[in-house]
């Protein structure tokens, strides 16, 4: 009970901090009058936008709450509603000062490079504490209400299908987030770039373009609050997903071991945040450097803290305790933090290599910025060449963290593997949600007509949030695909103990285990369709308003009239929030009828078989489609940020222009088809469970 | 006895009709002089490329025929050369034959489209006849052979292991040609339009392009000899694994099933022939429906002629033998017929579900074309949004299809649905293969300058053979899909028969399992990537050349000088050469690896395990990567077609260069590595059942 306590007390610390650093970059400059007209813009309009999608999902919420609580359990609807709210506020609160930060740095780039660092770090780190402090109180809290507040028994089905649905209300903001706000963000920018750039002949960020403050606006729903949901998702449901399983292994020893998620995500708390301390410039002013000092730091930091604080959870043993399951056997908590290791080791890993094919510095980018000498068509091409390769080794890499953790404690090493790694979430969202901030400031200096050198600072600190950004999203995906193998095994278990009597062949030669995965493998391919042609469709609807504008308001050009910015972030919104539906019930409703369809027609057995494939067939070929689209689209990003630093002609050249239409490409796929097929990864399997639940009930 | 001897009489029947046909062809007039010329050209460096391909093969061929000699099995070695020999035999004539029809049809183009379109079909129905009889001969030969000339048993190990080295030797030939093929085909379209039509303005198929002839000789040896080679592959593989999986499944009544998808090869080669002579145009002049209604024929036809000869071949009890296995149960030869029907219902949807993907009718293509309009970037975005969707509706016929057989007659329903589609290959690589007839028509045409109203005709000839090209690819797919998973159900039935005494787990739940499918999915991404990579070096190199040509040769453009067309032919055959090994050898090797790091890690069991599992990975992201890359490419390419025939600004317009921009990135997806990915999916499985031929040795 103490460890849930520290646990909870830990994800206190972290709203804490999250507080402090708040009141710390408030406190700060927001610059001159034309600098907090621009800002108060953009926070207008992020928060209508906001507010509108979460009024969408939460009508989608009552119905599915309403369902829980009818049809399973009043406490598993709480727990939706809890995992929801939370996950919504997470990302809400984060988006409120993202956008509230992006002037400050601006203003702090005045002064120094230091300066406008730490003041978009800092804001950066509040998301990140808040999804990974709301995330842990999220499922520690309501485990210790649960358990020792109602005395449910800790492996009981109440406990297990409540933590279930605390996944599943998360799984819904995220996916709903991850889509809009994807959505919502390249279609602003893709419309931005095609009529204001290519047609208008005015640079990015220029304030004359009616759809400049949306493009703004997007990259705080996008890769803030977008990004927040989906890793608070991730966090609750590989934590919960990991208890769960516990639950389902052991029947003795459980509720210790069940703990032990909860205090390796509270350690990590500390040491997030003690990481964001040291990121700070050093001698070489390398930017990259500062904030990879603080990630690296917290991962030395995590694989001490995890190992005494995961001796001390497992009592009067300590590591020594021994426990055993049906897959593996007898292990021991020395083998459980051994996974944690693994997990951490993994991360730093994909981390490595994401970096690898995304920055100039290397051949995947060069190879493409290379192929723009000979036009658009080579272009396209190497990017999807690179696209493709960037999928082996952090596959290779994730296969090799499977078999080790399963080796050494099965199913549950893989769990732990999958938390260690979730654990760093607030170092991890903190130097992602830094990218917004940084791109912000550097529009809000080019808007405000700030000097050359506060430009080429807020220049400095954009180009390093490229990759970080492009770097988070493959650690988003690889914990993903994870958390998704940890919930298949919660389903595999769950089906062996609640349908014991139900003959369940899970076999590759059944041929509806191989029809399931053929359906499952559909599934991202058809999200990621629908997802790219609603930018193409909300994009080319921006084009048609700022024509309109330009046609009908003639002196915007020359600066005597003002451009109608409400206008396109409200046309953006309606677009964004009209076409996230469909795609986001697509994974709901996929397991549901291929188990009704496959149950009418070959009876259970073979319809648990058919939706047990169907969720290896999503996560298989979701982290291929997921890693493939955000590579590439990081890889062309950068491939044009090359060009323009001077190489193959430079800003203006043919090649540059070759680059442009591979930027435009990647867009939709590293920024809204690629990262919304995470959540659609794991809700497929949260559904999985819970028409498990539903079916036991 | 009888029915191997009337189905030896089938493919004897269409060797036959192959020599009829090339008469027919030959002894059409060849046309003018400057004709003759082009085309001479164009036979030279198709007849020297494929020297070169099948010289470097045969080195390849000869160390594994050593392997298969010396740690199989003589007979088994002997399959593996018959099978390469044969295969490439069928696509060397086929291809010979298509570069003396093209003159000859751009002549009879002269006199009148049905005149043109007889020349072009009979030409494409040499190769798909070739490819079918040649096929079954060597299959029914030599099992006849073995069976009654040696006196083997026919569902003893000899001959089983020697009618997968058969499949061996053609996968081999298929992979190397596809992917040889595919390099060069598109690393000369690229080339020759990014350096013509692009930088020098001079239209396609201008003889002052020094690319052109290579251009030319691409899509023979790509569409003619690639196709063929792939196509006598699935056809040996899928007749091959299915008699296989009979001597598998049924000790009683064996050799009486194995006989059975001769015999449905034998009438299908009949019903081909008779089709052939249906393709002519009615009184609405469309060639497509010239060709359909020679298809819609056959397809009847083999329905019929099926039912009647299965029931014959079956003896006394006819259709209503029944058989017992294991997986199935007790079914009659009705439900391997309907089994059969199966199969001709896939090929009949997939190719109806590709022609809307790829057609100018309907939406897809048209919404590429729309695109374009707002630039590169979109149109390449709305292409790969077209190429994921295109995935979907073949992937739910696909399983359709398996749940169906399946339930009718287990894995051997499976086989005989694969079977009655492949019986079809005939037929449909006629079609094929009458497209790069017709498109080097077109080239010949234009550069012979001949009269207008012959190249409308020309150019009428080619549209249909851009949409008869597509459908094929989406039927080889399906198909290649299909003869894999008959291949895996062989190395399952083959592990519990052989290895009985070894714990193989291969369900989903097995952590190897899970690796092994990972791994499997990766395969096609990486191979892709290969192919992809390939082309943009071998376009690459192709533009330096021509543009060094240009540069040392001043007088081509204006006509006083000729271009070097020898000097391009030459270097793209060395690239396309030189760059198809590595990614050949991948699909060769990764079952072998992962059966040996996996063994030494955690034991045969469960290295069996992972390369089961890495086989169905490999089959299910093949058929989505390659479904999404053909389709894709073909709307890509149609999308083009559909601006130059007057839409959205025409021929110049800003939307004309965003299409031709995806054109060019759909051509190494559509003709490289995409179709590459069909033999790579079965060569996979077919060295896994090597392996374990060579571990039970």
């Amino acid at each position: 009970m103490q460890v849930l306590y520290v646990s909870i007390a830990a994800g206190v610390l972290a709203i804490l901090y999250g507080i402090w650093a708040t009141r710390s970059v408030l406190s700060a400059s927001p610059g001159n009058e034309r600098m907090q007209e621009i800002a108060g813009y953009i926070q207008e309009a992020a928060g209508a936008y906001l507010n509108r999608q979460y009024r969408a999902i939460a009508i989608v919420g009552v119905v599915v709450a309403a369902l829980l609580f009818f049809f399973l359990e009043p406490w598993a609807a709480f727990g939706f509603v809890l995992g929801a709210v939370l996950s919504g506020a997470a990302g809400y609160i984060g988006m409120l000062i993202s956008v509230r930060a992006n002037v400050r740095t601006a203003e702090g780039a005045r002064e120094s490079l230091q300066r406008g660092l730490s003041i978009a770090f800092r804001a950066g780190a509040v998301t990140g504490m808040l999804v990974a402090g709301l995330a842990l109180l999220a499922v520690a809290g309501y485990y210790t209400f649960l358990t020792v507040g109602l005395g449910f028994e800790a492996t009981g089905r109440t406990v297990i299908d409540s933590l279930v649905s605390l996944g599943f209300g998360a799984s819904l903001i995220s996916i709903f987030a991850r889509l809009g706000g994807g959505i919502f963000t390249k279609g602003a920018d893709v419309g931005a770039d095609l009529v204001g750039k290519v047609e208008a002949g005015i640079p990015e960020d220029d304030p004359r373009n009616p759809a400049v403050i949306a493009d703004n606006v997007g990259d705080n729903v996008g890769d803030c609050a977008g990004m927040a949901a989906d890793l608070f998702e991730t966090y609750v449901v590989t934590v919960g997903a990991t208890m769960v399983l516990s639950a389902l292994f052991l029947k003795t020893g459980a509720a210790d071991l069940m703990a032990l998620p909860l205090i390796i995500g509270g350690v990590c708390i500390v040491t997030s945040i003690i990481g964001t301390f040291f990121v700070r410039l050093g001698s070489k002013q390398s930017i990259m450097g500062a904030l990879y000092k603080g990630f690296l730091v917290t991962s030395v930091l995590s694989l001490i803290a995890i190992y005494f604080a995961m001796d001390w959870a497992l009592g009067a043993e300590g590591l020594d305790t021994a426990f055993t399951t049906a897959d593996a056997g007898r292990f021991t908590g020395m083998d459980l933090y051994l996974c944690g290791v693994v997990g951490l080791a993994v991360t730093g890993l994909l981390i490595y290599v994401t970096e690898y094919y995304t920055s100039t510095e290397y051949r995947p980018v060069r190879s493409i910025a290379k192929a723009s000498e000979t036009g658009h068509g080579t272009n396209v091409i190497q990017g999807l060449a690179i696209s493709l390769e960037a999928t082996a080794i952090p596959v290779l890499i994730i296969s090799a963290g499977i078999i080790v953790a399963y080796s050494l404690a099965g199913v549950l090493g893989l769990g732990f593997a999958a938390t260690a790694m979730l654990a760093l979430a607030g170092m991890v969202v903190a130097l992602d949600a830094y990218g917004p901030v940084t791109d912000n400031a550097g529009g809000i200096a080019e808007m405000a007509n700030l000097d050359e050198d506060v430009r080429s600072r807020t220049d400095a600190l954009d180009a390093v949030g490229n990759t970080t950004k492009a770097v988070t999203k493959g650690y988003a995906i690889g914990s993903a695909g994870l958390a998704a193998l940890v919930l298949f095994s919660a389903y595999t278990a769950d089906i062996g103990i609640y349908f014991s009597e139900v003959v369940v062949d899970f076999s590759l030669s059944n041929p509806y285990v191989v029809v399931g995965l053929f359906l499952g493998a559909m599934l991202p391919y058809l999200f990621g369709a629908m997802g790219m042609t609603a930018v193409g469709r909300a994009g080319g609807a921006v084009v048609e308003e700022v024509r309109r504008q330009f046609r009908e308001k003639p002196g915007i050009m020359d600066g005597t009239e003002k451009p109608d910015y409400a206008r396109s972030v409200d046309l953006l919104t309606k677009a964004a929030i009209r076409e996230m539906i469909i795609p986001s019930l697509l994974p709901v409703l996929a397991p549901l009828v291929v188990y009704f369809v496959i149950n009418a027609i070959a009876g259970q057995g073979q319809a648990f078989s058919a939706v047990g494939a169907l969720l290896l067939g999503v996560i298989v070929s979701g982290l291929f489609v997921a890693i493939s689209m955000t590579a590439g689209g990081g890889a062309w990003d950068n491939a044009k940020k090359y060009i323009e630093d001077g190489h193959h002609g430079g800003k203006g050249s043919e090649a540059h222009k070759a680059a442009v239409t591979g930027d435009t490409v990647g867009d939709p796929y590293k920024d809204t088809a690629g990262p919304a097929v995470n959540p659609m990864i794991k809700i497929t399997n949260i559904v999985a469970l819970l028409l498990l639940a539903f079916l036991a009930h």
